[in-house]
This record gives C-alpha cells, sequence and structure tokens, in this order.
C-alpha cells in the first residue's frame, strides 16, 4: 500500500475534489485512499477549505452523520464574476459583430471553451442554492453554457428541440410565438429527458423579448417542472418583455446598424450593486 | 502580501492549474503570487507533477526558455478509460433505448455532465499530440463532448449548423448525401469560426456510416482546415464505411428491434489492446 505525504495528499485530495464538483465524498474514502486518520483528513480539508474561500474559488461543504461526507462546491468571487462580466461587455462592443438586421455575431465567444467555463461558473454561483436538479438549455448555442453552469452544479443537462428527433423518442411538443419577431416556432423535449416534478434552471445564451424562455415555461410545465432560476448570458432591450425574472451577464441597449455602434452594459446580476 | 505556507501554496497551485488546462503559466507568475523562491515554487510543481502522474490524472509539462513556464496536461489512465468505456458499454446496451427503425436513445448518457466531461478527457488524451487548433462538431449531440474536449485542451470549439442561421454571419455551405439513407442535407460554417489552416479535430456522438464526418471533412477543406483526428463516442457497423481513420469508444455491433437486444463491443480505441 503506497504510503501518501501530507503534500502529495493535498494535492490529490484538491484534485479529487475539483473533478466531482457537488459530488459527496465520505471521509472514510479519503482515510482508505490515503491509509490516514480521520482526523489527519479532516485538517487536510481544512486547509483546502481555507484556500479555496480565501481565493473565492470554492468552498468545501461538510455533511455529518453516517451517509455524510465533504463536497465541493465551486464559486466564483464577486471580484471575478464583475471582471469578467466587464470583460463580456467590451468583447460585446465590438462593431465587427454586427450582422444584417442587427443581429449579433457571438459563436466566437460561445466556442472559447474557458470563457464559457467562467461564465457557467458565475451561473452555478448565483443558482447554487436554489437546488437544481437539471439545467435546461435549447439548442444550439445555448448548449456550452447549460453544460458549464450543470457541470460546475453536479447535475444533468436536457437539451429542448425546435424540431422534434427521432433520436429523442417520445417528445412533448408545444407551439410558440417568438415575442420579437412574431415567427411561429415548436419547442420539444424528450420524455425520458426529465424527471416529473424536477427543479430546473433555464440557461440560454441571448435573450431578446424572451419568447423562447416563455415558450421553455410552458414546457417545463407538462413536466410538471418547476423553474428555479433563468439565466442569460446576454439579453437586448425589448419593448414586451416575456420574462421579469432572469439573470443577464450583459444588456445590449442598443444596436446602431447605420453608425455601426454598439451600445452594452452589465447585465441585471450587478443592478443595484454598482 | 499574504504569507502562503506550502501546503495552502500546493492546493491553490493545483487548483490554479487545473482551472487552466494547456495554459502556459510563467514560474514567476506562482512566484509572485506566493511571494516565494523561484525553487520553492519548482519543488512545489515538482510534487503536483508526482502525484498527477502516479495518479494518471494529468502531467506538467515545462516549457524552459524566457517565455517558458509550466502547464498542465490533463490525461486519463488506460485503466480509467477502459473502465468508462465498458460502463458506457453496459449503458449502450440497455433495450431500452431502442427506438423505432432501430434507433438508439442516448440523450440521458449525453445529459450526464460528469459522464461526458470523461469522455471529452479520454478524447483529449488520445489526441494530445496532435497540436489541435479547434475542436470542430455538428449540431446538436455532438456539441456537449466537443466542448469537455476542447477544455481539456485548451482550444476553442467550431459548431457546424445543419441549417443556416442569420446569427453565424457568412458561413459556408456544402450539401451531403448521408452514407446509410442517402438522404440529403446541407452543412454550414461560419467563415469568422474557424482560422484558416487549422488543425482541427472533429469529435461527435455517433458515426454510422460515416456521412455527416465525411461531409465536415469536405467542408473544412473550404477553410484550408487540415482534420488532424476524428473521435466518436459510438459507431454502428455500416455496410460501406466513408471514413477510415477514427476512434470509437463503443461500437454497436447489432440491434435487435424485434427480440430488443443490442449487442455492444469495446470501440476501435481498444482494439489490439486486448
Amino acid at each position: 500500500m503506497k504510503k501518501w505525504k501530507r503534500s502529495a495528499r493535498l494535492v490529490d485530495m484538491t484534485q479529487q475534489l475539483m473533478s466531482h464538483p457537488h459530488r459527496l465524498i465520505p471521509l472514510s474514502t479519503f482515510a482508505e485512499r490515503y491509509q490516514a486518520a480521520k482526523s489527519s483528513i479532516s485538517e487536510d480539508l481544512a486547509i483546502v477549505h481555507d484556500v479555496f474561500r480565501e481565493e473565492g474559488e470554492g468552498m468545501l461543504e461538510t455533511v455529518s452523520g453516517a451517509a455524510g461526507g465533504i463536497r465541493f462546491i465551486p464559486r466564483i468571487s464577486d471580484e471575478r464574476a464583475r471582471k469578467l462580466s466587464e470583460r463580456l461587455c467590451g468583447e460585446l462592443q465590438n462593431p465587427a459583430r454586427i450582422l444584417p438586421g442587427g443581429y449579433l455575431y457571438l459563436s466566437d465567444l460561445l466556442g472559447d471553451t474557458a470563457l464559457v467555463r467562467d461564465i457557467g461558473c458565475i451561473f452555478a454561483t448565483v443558482f447554487h442554492d436554489r437546488r437544481v436538479d437539471a439545467v435546461v438549455t435549447v439548442e444550439t448555442k445555448g448548449i456550452p453554457l447549460a453544460y458549464a453552469t450543470a457541470g460546475q452544479l453536479g447535475v444533468p443537462v436536457a437539451i429542448v428541440r425546435r424540431d422534434s428527433r427521432i433520436t429523442e423518442g417520445s417528445v412533448v411538443t408545444i407551439n410558440t410565438v417568438s415575442g420579437s419577431s412574431k415567427r411561429l416556432g415548436s419547442l420539444s423535449l424528450s420524455r425520458r429527458s426529465l424527471q416529473e416534478g424536477a427543479r430546473t434552471l433555464i440557461i440560454d445564451d441571448f435573450m431578446k423579448a424572451g419568447g423562447t424562455v416563455r415558450g421553455m415555461f410552458d414546457l417545463l410545465e407538462e413536466f410538471r417542472a418547476e423553474v428555479v432560476g433563468v439565466g442569460v448570458m446576454a439579453e437586448s432591450r425589448a419593448e414586451e418583455r416575456l420574462v421579469d425574472d432572469y439573470i443577464s451577464l450583459a444588456t445590449v441597449d442598443e444596436v446602431d446598424v447605420r453608425e455601426r455602434r454598439i451600445r452594452v452594459k452589465m447585465g441585471t446580476l450587478f443592478h443595484g450593486r454598482d
């Protein structure tokens, strides 16, 4: 049996905890792995906890009792969340993003795996106490953010499709009307992809009037699922907003196609906190 | 200025390295952060490296010279990759997955964020020395695996769309013929989403005859991009295979709809290694 030094134990423990966010690891698992007394393990965990907390990178939660153990809750500090959102706002203001019709090109940001992970960590921090069972998003561009968030929350993802696919098996479909362009559409979710009564967190990349998110509320109602939060990377101003309670990291105030100017401010997450 | 003990330094260093796979961190960054001599930092890094390597969780790569530093390369051990693939094969054999037409329901597996991360880690390990610039996938179900892989490789993702969307800006589109069902389709990729000449890794969830992957080769040729690898979670037997060189974790040999039986064996990654 391998003999672990404390220094090696600390590295390995940090690695184990970070690799399994929100998973409860019994103290005895660590004690056996490192062939060490539980008291030593507890001292190690206290060190890990202190570093995570001081650096704003997360915390360790202790669950006592026979089914107890320790779990890593990833967090992001207010300061880092603000810096990331400022960077996001700066990126969004780049006039090269302007597409015909005043749409914004976002695929480069959503393709940036480090940025996506950080945004997921912000959402996971904001919604960590909502007892989320599953993250729900709609194809296509919201998917990376949904996985980044769900991974940090340690829960699965269910993807709503805009068309129903044979590979989804039996699905529930509802018809929708886009709030901004009044286009008709449909949203489908596989029956098997969500437990009835699940507490769901809706994550998407961009919200205009909120017709899609509103449609997801209606669709989730068919699963008797509860929506415990809505997080979008960015939103744009809309005359009529179909969703009231949501968190955004950035608000696109104006896209002036002729002047090629985009005005962006910090999202609702930071409202009333400046 | 905060005074760091070695134990705290080890925890924080592990956290920093794991949070930024493949990112080169100069030794001086650590020396400043911890207010410690570079020799102490080097000793710490040696401890981290040894633990990662012994546990098969990755390695630290040292780049010397003025622009040098240290980077974390995530790895998964052969043993864990095999165990994960065995688990995947077991899951795939569940007859409840059989859908009309012999399709398999996979969305539960692809919604499992921990499994997706692990599969991404296998692909990142297999393809770590191919100098990948970007991971390319096709919507929808391949997306989570592509992000999990790209995140571990520290590169961006480009998503090929089956229809061209206004939010993608200028796109390159090609027409495709499905190899298995001979259906017509199209694949589009935003011009901006990939640098010309990029070394790309194609990741997808399931391959039958390989028509979609073949189409992606053709599409990527329009970007003068090179395909340096193809990884799919699972493949099924096809009479005519349009792609030769690929890695799969599981091979679906037979789906017997009437008998409700699925036969699955380990994928090409393990061929010749049993």
